[in-house]
């Protein structure tokens, strides 16, 4: 923590401050700047709200240095790989999750489990309680969703991923599903990473589409601290004045959340940019910017799907898309 | 809904978005402009996803007409007024709500309550489950907190408001809270919006740093759709790239957003603006603006606040920037 | 200027940070946090790049505590006030100043003037050369609009004002203009900054729609730098993902700015909002934020105004408008 | 366009809106939406001001329809290719545009010159005439500056680019410079442009860091419309909120501007990302997005560059990347 003071203020206010800090326990120094006087601060800040020292005569500012997270970044480990067991994991090779927006059927989702299988795609992923700006939209089959997701990816030997909207589904999820995942409208959902950071399962947390790197990170420092270190961080746009597309798809930012983070991240192109037209190419930019997969939604109809019909890739588009993407994947290992 | 089709699609193509149409039973009409064709349609959108007319083959866009909401909005009431009980209402009269950011112990509460009481303030505010960007920060007192401040208020005959952030949390603070506050970072917590809109009490909904104003009705609509119509809206600031202020204080959106729905809009300038400093006059602006409250942070000794000092107005301040608001409401109704 | 250097950082390169720094004259101080290595440094930054401190090794960001801008900053003066002669002036009473978004032909402006002029408005606006999104919109009446403005206002005592959009036309606005109006998409055109700063006339300096604070007082820098100190800046609104109105208003930034400087500062409230219909109460709102004054658009005939008709007032608003404002001022003299 | 009326408008006042139109040629329908009355309009609103509509009475909003721009678009050409001359041009293979951010010295240009023509790299860029946000910051060597430029380049066969800030320089650019760059802080110089659209020189548009793609364009079209059609369009960050970069590394435009627009369009990975440490990463992103180019800085000693010394690629740096970004090329021309 640096405290900025402005020049000219009075003796006494500045032994004010250097007494409030004293009694902290923090170390500190004065620094005599042209235009301002600089008290640099050592010491645990955790403990208490720096914001406090803002409202002491004479401050004009407070910057943090610090963190608010520890256990996520690279300080405590240099890089996890996320095992779900049965030769599967995530962090280790580039991963390719996809399946539709909804779970609307078990006839629809074992149709394009079957496809994705087929191609050697390992995690299914569908959407089984939906989060809708509009009360009025489809809300997803709820439990019975869970139930079919988790059915027709046993048939193929997929592993699942859905997301979870209600704190009280928990058990639900752990029992059925097995990588939960936390929407960016929830990402900031306290009560709910505190709960998951209790469960045995892998949680996929998506970053909320106006949060900084360091507020998603310290919303992943949130489950960690609870003990899951099974973390999955998802890019999937921001909020911008740009409407082109979705949302602000925001790729550049994954080599520097991997820079901070050891967990492994992962780009959603379709929420990302809205359009299935763009989502090839942005997903193969996500290789060679060092994502380590996509989630990708997949279906055999999208005109007809129930929801995001017009983000998500047919099966002609999708097999495309992933066949390059693991070629870039060999050529990014051996060149780039 | 309008779809726009690029010039010079194939007539087979504009012949299958018209079957799409009609199979959909919907009312349309085909104008050719000069450099789209425009198909604007009238129909009951909710039912169905308009994203799906996106896939069909040259569709270039699709502009959506519609609200996704319908009772707040002022074609199903003009006005709200939410009433308290006891003569204390929200939507009449402008409205002072007040307290600490966060309870702090029984004593401290008193003394702020007090003070407020003494004054005229009848609503007192005291988070009890905070919501901290930090798993490190102060977290509130808890459930202990939430009896501290339903019997303090008591004491002085004050309602009480505090934000829930837990789904579980519901007959804790029905029991105890007579305005239950969502906060920004759950505005899209859709599964707590569901379950309040069972409530019989009153919920102060605060808009999302990134929501629309569209959002933040939709948000409030998931309330109100299960049947409880007892709503505050608040504004409290949006994400910026101006770093000046906590966050962008938005007030010029009170009379857009009150030009949309029936329900009483207050302000929330002290997360807006993030510094006791320019508290009063933002306060002021929101009177003319056409807010119809304030919730503001009032502590003893801010210095020493547990959570939020910067922000917070002392017993002087508060007291100044009060008289100054009601007077400004006197000669409001006189001359503005 | 503060240094941080990553934790565990080799001696060498933190020597070689000391060397580089004693050898550019500067003073400072290493301190060892708990998780950062912080070195303030005082000294003249003005001279040297100090992103070039950030490509030496172990340095994890630089912190800059000073503002790079100085003349137009409280530090050197208190206040300032632009007199434009005749007993008028800005920045000692609140200013209105008024006029069409363009001057469309003499009679139109003739009749505008004549309205303002006989309500008390002393500073008559007027588009000339305008700043047109499309090529193919109206681009004003150039030369001959400058001239009608002038011959105009003369009639009526008035001082005028108009935006200048092209360097080359410096010689033309000083002949006839008496404030020269920097628009929001020139602020950093420095060439022209420049060339302005050696005028006699008062500039008007608009905010850019994605200027921060500092950058926008660094552009008005620029002018006083080359010796003219009269400076009026105006806010217009930035740019935001909230499109419920053409800019965010950003009026919350008003007292901010006069914090920082000690130039006049108004409000554009036409082309933030956007709509006639908040034009009143974003001005009122102004007035209690502490602006100088307002630059409103009035039009006698809107819907016919050859450019911006939806965001201008009437004469029948103008006038309510105004003598709201009025009345306001005078009671914020005795009661705010 | 089409004019969205309020259900429930007297018909006087759509009878109004009717006449409106016709008044101005214009074909319309009525369509009775369910909340709305639609009225889609076809006919030529270059010449007419839209805005004007909206303050008819009963008028909710216009949807603009058309684009504001012709020429730059599809509709016009399928693809431009940007002719040097000598074998050298911008839109038909992938070009990379490198040298330091600002001219220095003659012998330092000299050196970073030969070595980039060394690889293969036929255009070179410096500044000479420099934005900085701070007057007193380095400005560029000027004149001097572009005769260096231009006779550095001309020993080693090289094309030259340098950013222009004033439009009374367009002589000194037209004898010395081979592109002319507009900056970001420039783009909406309507003056400068539609000079620089009367010159027989290739012009490089940078993109506002707050403008939309249709403004980019926008500004593009002034240029055209004035005769000169060789463009080449440099995307180079938006503004955010998330500050990890120095802008918003916006590369998931490239394919959509690109679908918009004939015009070559490149990157310039040094101003978005801000940090060479990322540079790489992100040029071979837009390599998979299908950019025509980069514009990257490069010097051979970043540490003592005069100017955003932390962006520019030192010579192992620059060299390795080439040599990627130039294989990624092969790659994906044989199987993205």
């Amino acid at each position: 923590m640096i405290i900025v003071v402005k020049k000219g203020t009075k003796e006494e206010f500045i032994d004010n401050i250097k007494d409030t800090l004293l009694a902290n326990g923090m170390t500190f120094y004065v620094l005599q700047g042209s235009s301002y006087v600089l008290i640099p601060v050592a010491g645990d800040l955790t403990t208490s709200d720096m914001g406090r020292f803002r409202s002491l005569k004479g401050v004009e500012r407070i910057i943090n240095i610090s963190k608010p997270y520890f256990m996520v970044s690279k300080h405590y480990r240099e890089k996890s790989i996320v095992d779900l067991g049965d030769g599967i994991d995530i962090g280790s090779d580039f991963t390719v999750i996809s399946g539709p927006c909804s779970v609307e059927s078990a006839d629809s989702l074992d149709k394009i489990a079957a496809f994705l299988s087929g191609l050697g795609v390992k995690i299914l992923r569908g959407g089984t309680f939906k989060m809708r700006t509009s009360p009025y939209s489809f809300q997803g089959l709820g439990e019975n969703g869970v139930k079919i997701l988790n059915e027709t990816a046993g048939r193929y030997n997929m592993k699942t991923i859905s997301e979870i909207v209600d704190v009280r589904h928990i058990d639900l999820f752990e029992q059925y599903i097995d990588i939960i995942q936390v929407g960016a409208r929830n990402m900031m959902n306290f009560a709910l990473l505190k709960e998951l950071g209790k469960s045995s399962k892998p949680i996929l947390l998506k970053r909320s589409a106006n949060a900084t790197i360091e507020e998603f990170l310290s919303s992943a420092e949130y489950i960690m601290a609870e003990g899951n270190e099974n973390i999955i961080l998802c890019e999937r746009g921001i909020t911008s004045f740009d409407d082109s597309t979705r949302s602000l798809v925001n790729i550049a930012a994954i080599p520097i959340i991997k820079e901070q983070t050891h967990l492994p991240v992962i780009l959603d192109p379709s929420h990302s940019v809205g359009s299935f037209k763009y989502v090839p190419q942005v997903s193969e930019a996500a290789v060679v910017l060092g994502a380590d997969g996509l989630i990708v939604e997949t279906h055999y109809n999208p005109t007809n799907a129930l929801s995001d019909g017009y983000q998500s890739l047919n099966f002609n588009h999708f097999e495309s898309m992933y066949k390059k993407v693991l070629k870039l994947c060999e050529f990014k290992k051996e060149n780039l």
